[in-house]
């Protein structure tokens, strides 16, 4: 792997071998010293667009947790204000010889392009409505670890899925890692090509009883001003991931940041079933992971052993 | 010590510690070299709701100094632009694993609550109008290296007492170092419960000829249009910090950023009795010291020794 | 040297010193391992008042290549907001003790009162319509790595000449290494006192074909807005660089970032000719040799030897 740009390039064995190491790494994170040297010397840019407390934390810990030295740009205070291009951006901070750019922007595709622009390795933190592939990786992780795997799990995401990158590189995975995928929501929010993802559809919370997963999506205020649905309050009503409407011993999961009272109850968020701090806590690890498989593991020239992440 | 959430936490003995192994970095920092691996592998994170030159610097270069991992969160560019609660925002922040969290914030006591949410030890870099310890700690480590001792100094602090982080911590830590405090100011910028201080209070700078230290307030701009004062001008006429007003050997203090003109004079700020600069310089060893006490001493599981930082 | 405050302090043994480091750091560059223990141990405070991908990045990049520690200061975020002197924030920033400050504000002259009011080394990283010398340094740089020498090289210096800082001190460096400089734009974008440069003046291009470097400057939008230019769609046909109008063999320089069809042709900027990304390239590598010339060499008390970086 040289980039990681959508969640469609990861066949089976990429993703678990990325888990695998991941979960190397959080050993090493329970010590007292949780820095390793694999990536000493080495230079991460952060490239981010869009506000994301979450997101650029975790790649800059996980950089840094590797001994790699990392530089933000973000798009306020940026020659963006000044109205460059993507591509001069990029093209000029790839003369700073970096060695992977990991970019969030509202464009989808971007990270792609980036990729021909410049020989470092890119990583997409989100763009656009259109994927999301870390943050699929670390919920794929984060299933595992708890249950062993996924192959004949039902997971069901429910929400604003139209407008969702999560939602796409999730089901990607998930069905990748043999789940049985629902997704679930209004139908002004789901996308009209839904078809092709290959999972089940439902305009109604009708059947999560069945789900052994609930995997709630982020509700944005303006979708209710854009008139996706016609009041929050409604939408809640309908489609609020909530501990009674589903299974005693159905797990929770949510990419964060979490709307309580709209997407999912307050209770649903703090319950046991809950794994939306597991969720976060994977961001650091999958992360390195992600970070070691493109600078170390490609560098090396050779397929990288399993569990020997330093 | 775990947390450092409130100048009300600090015995005498606490103080004087903190203060010494302040002086004992000090001396380590007149080398060329100012870097100690005290905190080698320890991250450090800076939740800044509010700007702030001089306390996230002081405290970025503090953690760095002590070889510390530094991740800086502001309230621009975070999830709370999206509307996530500082639960959510801390519980997310908390799943990286640091090891401290320095948090700013206009809310008075979120500090505390943070210590209930997170493993991590928590700082308190002023929340709101109600603590600012670490100012309270450089103050008084300011005026022990210049006199040795605080016992049975007179100090008045001096101007908007009521809305001041700073003269309530401040209060406290001088009393508990044996000074005798005087809240100055004009009875609308005064708490009404300033009794409970124990400080003696004046509502005008009759009296202040006495003083061995005055340590003037910032006097914000919007103080005056919310009418709390007629005018600026007004209240630099009454309350100013000025040379004139004060005795000969009397030394002057301020928690910076200062208003030239306004609550104290452009003369007094730049004079040999000013000690303005000299709290900015203990801003850094006095973070050294208090991220030392949460994060080496306690881990350590014994007390630490005097003077032995690195 | 102490300081780095314009292009006017510095005569040819400097630049070729610093251009001769710079390469030398070029070539460890090329390594996979590009970091230097040069600056360990060291500070760098970045200090910018105003928005700057390409600056602010690679002396962040040159100062952790050469493992100095840095510390970013912006203007939204800091004391400034609060209404803070240039001069108060500098003493208190400088009361931190960093290595070296490098700034770029709005306000000529700047960076030279810094130098009175701190220990700091001081780099200037732009100070309003006045110097740039870092930019002037690399740009020489690009050309010595190309071409070898400028001595005899005609070069044009095309486009808003009054508001450019990058002119004032490219015009005196370029001089400096022996070139022969032609200004070049419409007269409302001259300067009035434009003999003093010794520099030739045009006001068009006609002529432009016997250049063998044609430099464009930045043509900001709110120029036109103001009425130093009709349109700027006049402007670019009168002054746009261009293959068409520049001899086959002429070299193609802009500072960064570029407004692609205004004063550049997109042709032109992506042309082999054109040594833009080269100029950018040699941004990390040129202000590692100046913050090595100001910290080590300075401080080591001798004359730097040659091709010694680390």
């Amino acid at each position: 792997m040289k980039h990681l740009l959508t969640a469609q390039d990861l066949a089976r064995q990429d993703i678990e071998r990325i888990c695998d190491r991941a979960a190397a790494f959080a050993e090493t994170q329970e010590r007292d010293v949780k820095k390793l040297p694999a990536l000493r010397n080495r230079t991460v840019l952060n490239l981010f667009y869009e506000a994301s407390t979450r997101t650029r934390g975790s790649f800059e810990l996980a950089a840094k947790r590797l001994s790699a030295d990392v530089v933000n740009f973000t798009a306020s205070g940026s020659s963006t204000e000044k109205g460059e291009s993507l591509k001069d951006t990029v093209l000029t901070l790839s003369a700073h010889q970096p060695d992977a750019i990991v970019i969030r922007c509202p464009w989808a595709g971007a990270p792609a392009l980036l990729a021909d622009w410049t020989d470092a390795a890119i990583v997409n933190a989100g763009d656009g409505k259109h994927e999301h592939p870390t943050q699929a990786l670390l919920d794929v992780y984060t299933l595992r670890r708890r249950l062993g795997a996924l192959d004949g799990l039902n997971v069901w995401i429910v929400g604003d899925v139209l407008h969702s990158r999560v939602a796409r590189s999730n089901v990607r995975l998930f069905q990748e890692m043999g789940a049985n995928v629902t997704l679930a929501g209004p139908p002004t929010l789901m996308p009209r090509d839904i078809g092709v993802t290959g999972a089940a559809v439902s305009y109604s919370l009708d059947g999560v009883g069945e789900a052994d997963v609930v995997y709630a999506l982020r509700m944005q205020n303006e979708r209710m001003q854009e008139a996706y649905v016609p009041s929050l309050r409604e939408y809640s009503w309908f489609f609020q991931v909530d501990s009674r409407r589903i299974a005693p011993g159905a797990l929770i999961m949510h990419p964060g940041p979490v709307n309580r009272g709209v997407e999912i109850s307050a209770e649903a968020t703090d319950s046991e079933r809950s794994l939306i701090l597991d969720q976060v806590e994977a961001g650091v690890v999958v992360r390195m992971a992600v970070l070691y498989e493109l600078l170390a593991a490609s560098r090396a020239g050779s397929p990288v052993r399993e569990g020997a992440p330093a």
